[in-house]
């Protein structure tokens, strides 16, 4: 018998049950601003941010003095189209007195976005708010643009002054895509830096705004028993998917000739692969987040040879429900011989201490056998000696599970009752929904993110470009191949992107 | 880019899916033979060795030629007292073609366990079931009777020449309790062995039986995830409980003078803890996991000062569904001074490299809160360098829970949705019951087992010595202290017990 040897004591009540706590910076709150939306007509601005300003509105997430403007060429009946734009989209219920509140504090300018005279007036009207509201310009300019406008806007700004200030402060929003390539995101980053500070410019993707993608940091650097697995000794390989159900009709105009590398996988996945492979931040705070990120994507590389690590495809025709659909070629708006890819699947590693040797297999496609947005974290079998054993051992996957269903998945081997000792895989699972109050919608967060000042889920101007840098190499390496291989509607995707893992002996979770 | 780095490649399939697979020694088949109950008519026999034989007939589990017989001095209306007590205790629904078979196996054999007549009875009557079976000699005694009648029953045996044989095989199955502290088990093994050889006895611990726990091997080894976790780097602590909602009334004749420590901890939560925390057996057969076991209860021992590290408790009156329950002082056959202990706590360390500095907390106890048995292994909680991230942290905890609803869950920390990082405890889980069929009852596995000949769920000897070594300086302490401290019926234990835990700055999980 000893005594007993003890560690550092734990804090206390750390025992076996735990408490609520918190990490990172908490104390920025939402402060009064106009924000001003060009484009408040368009796709984006009805069925996301008017629908998310309500939500913020109804459950009183936003001060008294926040105050929107609506920028457009076109602004007859614009009331009367958000609020069934609210109606239709929301995410709480359509409440009339609410309604009636925000619609007082929303405001609009008439103009189009070379109109120096129409900027004047939006500077004018700014000032008549501020003196309303007895305060000095805090504004958010989102542009919710084709990114062909970005500059345009940027500079009418300004010319009207309304980009700087000694009293508040001025941020813009801007929505991908940003840039098609390295090159032209360096145009738009300069474009963008001439008329803001780089601290003033919030890039959004939405993406980050999920709860689950959120989650992917609190899982990792929260718990103990995350980090000590999370490396090339004990991982073997990373999956992320984004697999959608629907396809392209009614958006030639911005799909065509860019396709799904550039449309998810630029910003979207890779931000996802940022998170998941990047090192602990010295503090969860924006700066501290960004750099690790830009430290992360700065040694991910594209595997090669691409022609056995990446696929390419684009739909053909298929049946929905009983009914037949046509290929994106025969879509309305696509050339007959486009060559835009729906789906596009790559092999990135991460020249890093920590990830030397484990693919992340990356993929994404339209009109897939469902609708899912993952991350498959599969770790390495246990390495036994006797060939029984080691056939014996599984693979335990942890999954993020970010839409639909939000929530966590651990895949373990255990036994089967009964005699013998046969290993079945089982699933632990946790659905967010069925343990927390329903979350905002991202764009609610991002919004009162960008109010608060909070960078944290904003892609800096590096990520941006070291994503594009990752990517640009099979851009380039795909337009010398003619077409992408054609694959059914409502499969998995193309054969090729099924080698790409089988020739590694790994599978694809199955969509 | 570069090439892809490939580790070796994983087994075909290995990817994301897995399939199903074995390890241990399945190729053992359940043999033809004649099992002996001593003590058919008792408690044990009536209860859970004759409902289980039931059960197993009635999933064809048995062969044909397997043959019950019955010893007990006796032997009136015995199959109409079999009959009742499978009817209230078989796992399965009573099948009156099923027990018209079952009879027909069934034989009484009617003496007293120092009546050598009645032995060579027995002798007579088992040569004449191998004859009708065509096949010689296979048998298993079954010494369901107190431990005064062990050496009694093992003599005569010997006596009879039923103890050894050239031509089948002889069994011996025991019965908890192996001793009341070393010498005494010392003495009963020597008595077994003197008779037996070592391979042919058979000490039953149920509770190793039971899916779970031989889920804790599974869980260990066949999954990647958990051992590069499985040591003092990695592990605060961890909780072993069993705790019981009833009381010892009717059983003070076996309970009286032996009391908590001896009747659960000394065997099934130390088989526990040799579960948990043994080193990987070389191949998951009898004779290394014996040797894994041992080696780690060698290695055991109790954690002191004793006085602060270890409780003991007996529970004073409660009440029950709003009936007034009697103390363990007042119930009957208990004397009213008794220092029996219905409560037992205690505090164990591993002295080895995996284990130094981790305290293994144990209790069990009688009239608590609720009913549960389960292991938790408590991780430890990131260490940040700052305070604020450090108390972000929560413990993780992995819980084996053994009963009721067998299953694991795993406690980590997830970020709440909405602004801000707060992170809160949130558990995945798996129910057995909702992922397999129905377990067998642990008495099926192991009469199974016992005919099989595979001893990998039977502690051996060193096994059950090694344990009392363990707790035999305890029941010395607790002998100098008089009566054991007092609890209400229905409640967590003693406060002496919380002490054990809240003066390390840890917590009892909640009963």
């Amino acid at each position: 018998m000893s005594e007993v040897q003890e560690r550092d004591p734990l804090p206390a009540g750390s025992g076996g049950r735990v408490g609520e706590a918190s990490i990172g910076n908490t104390g920025l709150v939402v402060e009064p601003a106009s924000m001003v939306i060009f484009g408040i007509t368009g796709d984006l601005a009805r069925k996301k941010l008017v629908p998310a300003i309500y939500d913020l509105v109804h459950g009183g997430q936003l001060p008294p003095d926040f105050d929107l403007v609506g920028f457009a060429r076109d602004s007859t009946d614009v009331e009367t189209r958000l609020r069934e734009a609210v109606i239709a989209h929301a995410r709480t219920p359509f409440d009339t007195s609410v309604w009636a509140a925000l619609t007082e504090r929303i405001h609009f300018v008439q103009g189009s976005f070379d109109d120096t005279a129409a900027f004047a007036g939006l500077a004018a009207r700014l000032v008549e708010l501020d003196v309303r509201r007895g305060k000095s310009g805090n504004y958010v300019f989102y542009l919710s643009v084709p990114p062909s406008s970005f500059a345009s806007v940027c500079d009418q700004l300004a010319i009207c002054g309304l980009n700087r200030s000694a009293h508040g402060w001025r941020r813009v929003v801007v929505e991908k895509p940003f840039g098609h390539d390295l090159a032209s995101s360096q145009s738009l980053g300069v474009a963008l830096e001439r008329v803001f500070p780089p601290s003033s410019i919030y890039r959004i993707d939405h993406y980050l705004g999920k709860e689950t993608v959120q989650n992917i940091l609190a899982l990792r650097f929260a718990n103990g028993m995350f980090e000590p697995l999370w490396n090339n000794r004990h991982i073997d390989h990373v999956q992320i998917t984004m697999a959608e159900s629907v396809g392209v009709s009614g958006r030639a105009g911005y799909y065509d000739g860019v396709g799904a590398a550039r449309d998810v996988i630029q910003n979207h996945l890779l931000q996802l692969l940022a998170l998941i492979a990047m090192e602990e931040p010295v503090a969860f705070d924006a700066d501290s987040i960004a750099a690790e990120k830009i430290k992360v994507l700065s040694a991910t590389e594209l595997l090669g040879p691409l022609a056995e690590t990446s696929a390419r495809g684009q739909y053909g025709a298929g049946v929905e429900n009983g009914v037949p659909i046509p290929g994106l070629a025969d879509e309305a708006g696509f050339p007959a011989d486009s060559a835009t890819e729906t789906f596009a699947a790559l092999t990135v590693g991460i020249a890093t201490r920590r990830w030397a040797g484990v693919p992340f297999f990356i993929r994404t496609g339209k009109r897939l056998a469902r609708r899912t947005a993952e991350i498959a974290v599969t770790l390495i079998p246990p390495a036994h000696g006797s060939p029984a054993a080691r056939a014996a051992a599984v693979s335990n996957v942890l999954v993020f599970r970010v839409q639909p269903d939000d929530g966590i998945e651990l895949h373990i081997g255990a036994k089967r009752p009964g005699g013998g000792m046969h290993i079945q895989p089982v699933s632990l699972g946790m659905d967010f929904r069925s343990v927390f109050d329903p979350a905002p919608e991202a764009y609610e967060r991002l919004i009162c993110d960008v109010l608060r000042g909070d960078a944290t889920l904003f892609p800096r101007r590096e990520e941006v470009e070291c994503s594009w840098r990752v990517i640009d190499p099979l851009l380039e390496h795909w337009a010398g191949f003619g077409r992408p291989d054609n694959y059914p509607s409502g499969s998995a995707g193309p054969e090729s992107a099924e080698r790409i893992l089988s020739r590694t002996g790994r599978e694809w979770r199955s969509l």
